[in-house]
């Protein structure tokens, strides 16, 4: 076949993989206006099975992640409204809020509840419960997301080849598009070619955790295999146990066994096997046709005596896997292709950590990215998304240390997860047998655990896009953490909201600006007027990297302190650039909550500026008279716009 | 044309008119499986203008018209989540919080802020706030919802005549059809047959203020016309008035205006005309060519200075009216044709309460055409559908004084309004002027007519629905009014729910069963085994007034109170039919909400039974050993099944 007959194309980012990792990319790209095409391999999405399991961080990250929702009026008035991916999730989704740890009665030897506590103890979380849900209505959220901005999934269709041909990248224009993947259609017509050649600016593998993307850089996986085999079963259940609604951790003297109730009646099973039952001793692997469904509940079963558990309807899905922890050598190839997600790390999956490290890699990639391609930032705020896992879910963003940091906390996730999968899979310490945990010490690393497993924990380190310098000015703001959830009231029509619905994923630099006490100090007064005409003025940071209208890259919102009568009209009119974008830090009017985000937030009567990333981290903080550590902030990355 | 070609059908229910109170009677009637038609002469749906506010109370009715969304996860698998209407409501509605009141200043003349309080203050309020949204928008949400269960409305279709061929109606069986409606399609093809001949069961009239149905049966409009005219505006405002996003009571020494905030940038003005600017002298009648778009927004200039207002964008739509309050005299006919909505009340929009008269209208006729068409309940069920205004959108049920009653409320409902409009239109007192209210006066008078305006204060009378014999066993759960929100935990999952979410509107009678302290009671242990027993037997109300699976006809909760551990197996199997059925009055997790519900309802230890109406409101309640009085409360109007 002659090569002119293959057909070429342009796009600013081609994603390999439409699994949560490359869907949650491939929705944020486009909803920035960012030519972005995705592919994947599969004819059709994940049926049954694999991941279900939404974290309290995720729910956050979903829940800003807005999608317009375009309504017809009449046929020349269009309104429209922005609901969150979470409202969708939660209205689907199964709530876990309680944990349960059943133990071996010391006399019967047969299991007796030991134990109760939240699910989710990190006090901080908006959502304090985890929500389960089948991987593939997760994955619907996003593609009914895209199919709102005409962007579908394209499959099957497989890559076949990556190079980058010019690797010395930096050096090249915005405009490039140095990275060529040769794509097969797996559903080609009879006689019709099914190869394809497409030019990208980026592309992001996350492609699973048997990666053709990172194989084909010669990506390591960095890590190592256990001896535990576990088997997980999902089902609607017919049982008298009566936890079977809340995560359950069964220890028996029959092995151990976890209970995830899922959405509907459905439940997963996770079973404890012996490696002798299902690994093939000759070649070392897990091997499926050795352990059944059947079999799996037979072991269920004697676990969980007294109480009984049936699948009268069958089992909608099951699997066996041997637990290992690695994560890749690396995570990046030249700032132009990057995997993410199943591709670069893999664990135990009852941390329940698999599918929300996957989608915060690329919800931590895509604004990036988006700037980048934007010509917002220059290439240097891509050097950054080195990024890491540090105890299950935890991201680093490095500088220069990449690799050296790196390593060090691949070791600490690993050696983590050991621990946890340890505990679930080990014996419990009884008055007979002295070895293993005490239940006790199990639940107490449960919660110990909650900071980690809940992604709220992360705290991005020191970089060009994380800077602490001026941290005192908002104590409990914690630079390179998410911005927490708070209580706050809009002063145009006391309509209350969360502050985490203040700052959407929509790629935009958040400024928030708290006035101090403008009401009772003249000084004050004088002063944010002094921060508006500077933070305005022509050689500022809002102007210097924008054209035309700053609010295409910034948001500006004012928050003032407490006070009966606030008015919108009460701040600069840079700060009220719209009626909408004025908060004060009142109670809601029967008095209930909010009015203390200033203390909260450790924010004193003086004000403070406060820099939040696009994906809701917050970047910096400065007092008002030192404004140009902000302009230098901005000034590492971001590229001077001409109007 | 021979008769022979005129198309005949037969429907349960034709509803005639698709604004606000035929759709949510449609809404519910296709939901509960009842075969409907609903008809419009519109050829299209209500483009701009019209009513836009929505009452607490009606936000809550919308929240429990729940719609089924169904999802295809894969070629076999379905799944489904059902949505409250209020969800869309609020993700696209405007929230008014705040009422702001405006007077003169005593020395400059001009406007300036006198007072602010929320716009609800009835503390029972789950949304304490009244939501703004075009009249359309609002439609679009029932006619989506409609739409998912394949019932459209069918436009431009016209009745021509109707009439109730048996009057004897009561000897009828239930499968006949005794209302003959002759519809014409407006837009019939020429030399097709333009007529259709309808048989139905039930006739909705729900065809606005100049009913055709009501005209077509002599039902009379009484009350009277006042002299306050109005005009109203609807644009996008250009303004530096601080209150723009309030709802503003403005009076000036210029006339008075009114200011509702609306979705988007959207603000409707209410304008204050003096009677000779709108009306014609010679035929008394409010005249739009005498005053335009510019005209009213010169007066609102006027009223609000110092402030200015501006539509640099035109306006939205205009009207102007002429305040009436009348009530039609008789609202069913043989209780077989019904007329709802604005087809049997007018009166000043500004009390906000027409469109949602309107919806409650069909909201409490809806599920008793449903019991009666299923067979479930006798025709006397509709005896009691003589609903009455009694102070804005406050019903009251007869059985025999139905007349009688409904004079004197809807003469309480007329001088309500009547003063109502006069604070409004009236001049407020001055120091130089001690004419009319003040501006204390009129404050106070909002506050106080919050229970009336925001819908919540309704309390239906004693009837054969409404039986309040047992009040003391739940002193504070009010039978006749709406069952409260109140935060309560499912047992099986410590999942938080509002109580109000948990009694969907879904024709089903709700039967709660507070079992009282069975953990420390052996005594009250075996009173809930009783009762299990006494109600799931053969001669109980469960089985006598259902036929196979009482489920079709009633839902079974348990509330149980508060302890550390709770299960859903600790109630008689009856009443955890699944595991979601059982609920704890416990806080949830934090510790921040709930574990009051007992006392918040006026409930003991020794527990109650309390029956919940299918439209939320509170029917009967009774203790454990007086379970017979609610086998009589059922008996009065439900039909014994055969097995």
């Amino acid at each position: 076949m002659p090569t002119s007959t293959v057909k070429t194309s342009e796009v600013d980012v081609l994603i390999i993989g439409a699994g949560p990792a490359g869907l949650m990319a491939c929705n944020a790209l486009a909803k920035a206006g960012i030519n972005v095409r995705i592919v994947d391999k599969r004819p059709e999405k994940v049926a049954a099975g694999q991941a279900d399991g939404i974290q309290p961080r995720t729910i956050e990250v979903l829940q800003v992640c807005r999608i317009l929702i375009v309504i017809q009026v009449s046929i020349d008035d269009y309104g429209g409204q922005s609901y969150g991916l979470a409202e969708r999730l939660l209205a689907e989704a199964n709530q876990m809020h309680l944990a349960a740890f059943y133990n071996p009665n010391p006399v019967t030897g047969e299991i007796e509840l030991s134990d109760r506590t939240p699910d989710v103890s990190e006090s901080s979380a908006r959502y304090p419960f985890e929500a389960t849900l089948h991987q593939g209505m997760i994955e619907d959220i996003f593609i009914d997301s895209m199919r709102s901005m005409n962007v579908e999934v394209h499959r099957p269709i497989e890559p076949i080849a990556i190079k980058i041909q010019d690797t010395d990248n930096y050096s090249i224009g915005i405009n490039a598009f140095p990275v060529r993947v040769v794509l097969k259609h797996l559903n080609a017509l009879e006689g019709k070619t099914d190869m394809e050649v497409v030019h990208a600016k980026y592309v992001i593998g996350a492609d699973g955790a048997h990666s053709w993307v990172r194989k084909a850089f010669n990506i390591d996986m960095e890590g190592e295999q256990t001896d535990y085999v576990w088997g997980v079963v999902d089902m609607v259940p017919d049982t008298d146990f009566p936890d079977i609604r809340n995560k359950s951790a069964i220890h028996s003297n029959h092995g151990s066994c976890m209970i995830i109730p899922r959405e509907d009646d459905k439940v997963r099973l996770y079973i404890q096997l012996g490696s002798s039952d299902a690994i093939d001793a000759t070649s070392g692997r897990v091997d499926k046709h050795r352990v059944g469904p059947e079999k799996l509940l037979d072991v269920a079963m004697k676990s969980m005596s007294p109480y009984t558990i049936r699948a009268p309807k069958g089992v909608d899905w099951w699997t066996i896997y041997r637990i290992g922890q690695r994560v890749a050598s690396q995570f990046s190839v030249d700032e132009r292709v990057f995997i993410a997600g199943d591709a670069c790390h893999t664990h135990s999956p009852k941390a329940g950590q698999g599918m929300n490290a996957s989608m915060n890699d690329t919800h931590n990639l895509a604004w990036k990215l988006v700037h980048v391609i934007r010509g917002w930032a220059s290439h240097s705020l891509l050097k950054t998304v080195g990024f890491d896992l540090l105890l299950l879910g935890i991201y680093r963003v490095f500088i220069v240390q990449y690799e050296l940091e790196r390593r060090k906390y691949a070791q600490d996730l690993i050696d983590f997860d050991k621990k946890f999968a340890e505990m679930f899979s080990g014996k419990i310490k009884t008055s007979k047998d002295q070895k293993g945990v005490s239940a006790k010490e199990f639940t107490r690393s449960f919660i110990r655990f909650g900071g980690f497993t809940s992604g709220i924990g992360i705290c991005y380190g020191e970089s060009i896009i994380v800077n602490t310098r001026h941290q005192a000015q908002a104590r409990n703001l914690i630079i390179g953490k998410r911005f927490p959830p708070q209580f706050i009231m809009r002063a145009a029509d006391a309509r209350p909201f969360d502050f985490q619905d203040l700052l959407p994923s929509d790629a935009r630099f958040k400024v928030l600006v708290f006035t101090g006490d403008i009401y009772n100090s003249a000084n004050q007064k004088e002063r944010i007027c002094q921060l508006a005409a500077q933070m305005g003025a022509e050689d500022g940071f809002l102007k210097r990297y924008s054209s035309g209208d700053i609010f295409t890259v910034f948001d500006i919102l004012a928050i003032t302190p407490r006070r009966d009568i606030v008015r919108h009209t009460d701040v600069p009119k840079l700060f009220h650039s719209h009626w909408s974008k004025v908060f004060a830090d009142n109670q809601d009017l029967r008095g209930i909550q909010g009015g203390n985000a200033y203390s909260n937030f450790g924010i004193e009567a003086s004000g403070a500026v406060v820099v939040v990333r696009p994906d809701g981290y917050v970047g910096t903080v400065a007092p008002f008279e030192h404004l140009g550590d902000i302009d230098a902030y901005f000034a590492h990355f971001m590229k001077v716009q001409v109007m």
